[in-house]
């Protein structure tokens, strides 16, 4: 009985232990941005300070999600040229850069109008919480 | 002696155990919105941003908090009659819409200047801190 | 070898109680402000938030940092002398004020340029996000 009972312990204590002590998934960090301008001076702060802080955090690694939403949706649409080379660097060096659907119906905007490494969420707010819920750090 | 530690400790597992692995409250999502433009599209957004989030955590369930400071304090303005229907039926729907008495001092607005679905917090900042303490995710 | 375990549970009892019980450091209230705006009412907005946040927080304590980037490096220059008595005192009031590194050398700022009570940070961006990964409430 005392056996039984300690062995439950330990390995009760194990779990706690294992549970308590869990290190953080890798990459280390994980911060979703939110992209809500139309247009101007934001989006070159977006991709400064999105390449800064992968600069800072290189040696820990880093997640990383933009959520486009509201006018900020602009930013993805292919006809933006002048982001196109800035953006798919960022997403190829693993940058996820989320289109909202919610805007994309109100601006009548369809797959086919963005670029094509971009993905797409439900909701862009709904996403900064759940990405908040998991965690991730929030910068707007 | 042996049966006492063995007594405590297993008492103490299933506290931590217990402390570990307590679900959190429901609803499952809780968010609190800042608002501290003073007109204009932001307004707009605003509300649009609650309850497309609300439609998309439908499922789940959401606590919704709105916090109103600074110039954001005009959004809440009896005067504002534009925005009345809207901000009722978000209050009626359960999100709380929270004025700043800080603001509201620095203003001069009074209790009776505020739609009546209104409700008040010592300091828009400081509730912010708070509601994310209490883990509530952010949205600005 | 029984008493070894005990002695091993007891002791890991301990530790993980102690860690999960373990009280939040004081100061009770931590808080990181974001300023990116180059001038304008958002500086006085700013030292108004902080100020009132300290307030509703006397009680409790709170430690307050403020992190400057982008173009809102320009408010820790000494140049701004209208700025400097306000923000001198928040920092002699325990408020850190940090300068982004990345942003001081986007725009050729020196140590020599910011006012004296100014501290700084590598990268103001991963600044907001290690402070929200210490437990920080957010605040832009």
């Amino acid at each position: 009985m005392k056996k039984t009972i300690l062995v439950v312990a330990a390995l009760a204590l194990v779990l706690v232990i294992d549970g308590v002590s869990q290190t953080p998934p890798a990459p280390k960090h994980r911060v979703v941005f939110q992209l809500t301008e139309p247009q101007g001076p934001a989006w070159d702060s977006l991709i400064a300070h999105v390449e800064n802080m992968r600069t800072a955090f290189a040696k820990d690694g880093s997640e990383v999600e933009v959520v486009f939403f509201g006018p900020g949706l602009n930013m993805l649409l292919k006809k933006n040229t002048a982001q196109e080379e800035k953006l798919k660097k960022l997403a190829e060096s693993g940058v996820t850069l989320a289109a909202c659907q919610n805007a994309m119906r109100f601006y009548n905007v369809k797959t086919e109008d963005l670029f094509p490494f971009a993905s797409q969420v439900d909701s862009g707010v709904a996403e900064l919480a759940r990405k908040q819920e998991a965690g991730w750090a929030y910068i707007h």
